[in-house]
């Protein structure tokens, strides 16, 4: 098992007792100190350590959540909020111990503002919950990451999807939330108007600050209507090259397209394989427009004229939607296809984001890379935001391994800051990352801590995660 | 004149003359102590006092703005940065005193990638030479206030305009800041990247700061695509309910219009007057259409439809640019044209912003305040974002009519944050509206005092704007 400096299994922890037992009275069986339950509530999804939290409580409304904070600044111990669990990069364990506030029962839908193309929730509900809920109303909720995230940790980690390209990710479609603050007060960040000038944007400032700053326990979200008319459709490329200059160049044309995945040739082979497909193995994207009927005709002529001018096979696509849920079912399917491919490993996602202009490079330089290795490492992305992922499937239990996939996250991550870039366009920092901070962002990572050390004085939200170091716990 | 906590010409202010030495010493000649500079600095855009620095610096590049800043903090002077002076809400004024930075010479543009559709510029560089600049690309910057306002003002603001519906504002047009902090650091936040999830949203915290948490040096903008064809007309309402029911019917149908700007009857009558046009005086919508030739056909067909349920004037509309730039300009020129109504008298602007489905019961609402009132004050609006501006025809000399002004700008920005919407879209808080922060953020605004205090110990970075009160100015 791989460790960093905020993944130490051995960090000698205050003892929280006091804590628990203030907690314990307050929510007698609502919270648990059972061990299975602990581990649950710490990180599986890398090859970071599992650092369980002391304590998990389940809360059912905002007030217990800031009586629950008050509790934990009181006694100065460590507070992590936990969704469903899916983060990626070490977001939700628990390297200084502390108490896990677990929000999944706080997943009611509390008003649709139709009329106004918004919603508000608890942070408990998840993205295809939510859509369910909108089926009938002509309205959707865009955004996407590939597990059936809690909105809750998708405002945490600034996640974004396939249709981010279009829509935008989590900064672009939260007006405003209500958050706990460090010492237990409930603010609102925001209103449902569309834009406002007045005073600091805090709704920003929370989003993607993966529980540092405040612990999120109502979210307004824009929606959008579901277009007349979509079409759905893929085509094949010789090369990865090839590939990426076709996206970049339907972006630099502001084709208004609403998806663009590329899947590498191995993605393929294991979407083919997981679904009983017969996909062409070569590099593949999956496209998707949005509009009218003649504008979605429209724009898919125009994306075969640039996809011939690299060589891709003629754009196949089509506005029926059991078809159009079929193709994406094996788009979305990419995670769980990737680690059939070798399924005693464990599949490792890491991600990374470039000015669209270097994207082919960037995904070519990285191909390379994984292929040297000798590794498996399936590539699937975002592509028409620069953005792309690479599943790397990996023994954990072998150091060597995980030195070899450590390397190759390591150089994607330097080779998309190089590029100016981001070491993360959608997963965040979490443990994983820290690395990178310094690299990414110099000297503006000391006013990060700055905020950090105002908004939370006595470093109890999240502790350790995002920064290498933390930053004066208990002392 | 009115005067508000931080509108006082009578604060007393410490002695500045050591720090001016200093300044004087090191930048010579670019410093000015000349009164009626001095006084060009101050604000004169409402009826709030013209509060002139202490001395304005022409700044030439970051490394005079960051040596001017450290030297300010080391004599807690205060430092306000200036850009072309267009604010509307007392930003730029000096209730403390200190140095006015005068950006106007960072008027360079330092990058453009096409081929990534962004451009960096520096903060002199205002809108219109941006576009002017970028004319044979084929790209456009969409963001566009009234003035010809520099971008680094834009930033500060949180500046939008006609396009914002469409394109949105500056906080989502801005990828990456280059920022002088309090200490005289200079920090970048952001990437080129489109999307990030690496750490704390420091771009869109400064975005809309109106320079309190440090100074803009270098802006990374995205850019845009102009449309294949642009579809521009107007209809005309027999009410002004009426006009604004047909914007919130085009919003919710989710037509993706790039421009719907209301003109009630008597800023048209204006217009008419000013501009020699002969449009009929009634509630007047200006609209625009951005796609390929058969995509606007098809919005200005539906459009039509959408009207017509509300008794509009058939949509008479052209995609000829002479006629598209002739009405716009009388869009444009909205302000003189009002100005003119009442010549001896200021036009002050205010705004608000609402949910969509408040739009047509806060613009009906104000507009009879309005006409009940007595005062000129006609009604402008960025619509399709909930947002509009009254102009109030004023003569500040007159307590009486200052009063009855600033009655209705209160009544205005108390119905909007009312509504769940905010008491200024645009504008910003200024001076001007620092009353309204608590109804409308709560015991957030706290949250955001902990902010300034923590990047800006020393409160030197435009002190008395946003919060009612200084914060602990020179202790």
């Amino acid at each position: 098992m791989q460790e960093n400096d905020s993944n130490k299994a051995t960090v000698v922890q205050p003892d929280y007792s006091a804590a628990i037992a203030a907690l314990k009275a307050r929510f007698a069986k609502q919270l648990s100190t059972n061990a299975t339950i602990r581990e649950q509530h710490g990180h599986t999804m890398t090859w970071l350590t599992n650092q369980p939290p002391d304590a998990v409580l389940t809360a059912y409304d905002k007030h217990e959540v800031a009586a629950a904070v008050a509790i934990c600044n009181k006694h100065k111990m460590p507070v992590i909020a936990f969704g469903i669990g899916s983060s990626l990069e070490g977001q939700l364990n628990a390297p200084y111990g502390g108490l896990c506030i677990d929000m999944h029962a706080m997943d009611a839908i509390l008003q649709v503002h139709n009329e106004d193309l918004t919603v508000t929730v608890q942070p408990g509900v998840t993205r295809e919950q939510l859509n369910h809920y909108l089926r009938d109303t002509g309205l959707f909720f865009p955004i996407d990451p590939g597990a059936n995230a809690s909105i809750g940790g998708m405002v945490a980690t600034r996640a974004s999807g396939t249709n981010a390209v279009r829509y935008g990710t989590m900064k672009d479609v939260v007006l405003a939330l209500e958050v706990v603050t460090a010492s237990g007060e409930i603010i609102r960040t925001g209103t449902r108007a569309k834009k406002s000038a007045a005073g600091y944007d805090l709704t920003r400032l929370m989003i993607g600050s993966e529980g540092t700053l405040g612990i999120v326990t109502e979210v307004t979200l824009k929606l959008f209507g579901i277009s007349e008319c979509i079409g759905s459709g893929l085509c094949h490329f010789p090369s990865i090259e090839e590939a990426c200059q076709a996206v970049m160049l339907t972006i630099q044309m502001c084709l208004p397209i609403a998806r663009i995945e590329l899947l590498d040739s191995l993605q393929v082979k294991a979407c083919n394989r997981y679904a009983n497909l017969d996909l062409l193995e070569t590099p593949t994207l999956f496209v998707e427009f949005h509009g009218t009927e003649a504008s979605v005709r429209e724009q898919a002529e125009s994306f075969n004229e640039i996809i011939r001018e690299f060589n891709g096979t003629d754009f196949v696509w089509d506005t029926n939607e059991a078809e159009r849920k079929r193709l994406w079912q094996a788009r979305h399917n990419a995670y769980h296809a990737s680690s059939a491919l070798r399924p005693e490993a464990s599949a490792l996602s890491t991600d990374a984001c470039v000015p669209i202009s270097g994207l082919a490079e960037c995904v070519s330089a990285t191909a390379k890379d994984i292929e040297e290795s000798g590794m498996l490492g399936p590539i699937v992305g975002h592509v028409g935001d620069g953005n792309f992922h690479v599943l790397l499937l990996v023994d954990t239990d072998n150091p060597e391994e995980v030195a070899t996939a450590d390397a190759i996250i390591s150089r994607l991550a330097v080779r998309a800051i190089e590029m100016d870039g981001t070491c993360t366009g959608e997963h965040g920092i979490g443990q994983g990352k820290q690395k990178y901070m310094a690299q990414e962002h110099g000297n503006a990572v000391a006013m990060m801590q700055a905020i950090k050390a105002a908004l939370d004085p006595n470093n109890i939200l999240n502790p350790g995660k995002i920064w290498p170091q933390p930053l004066s716990i208990n002392d």
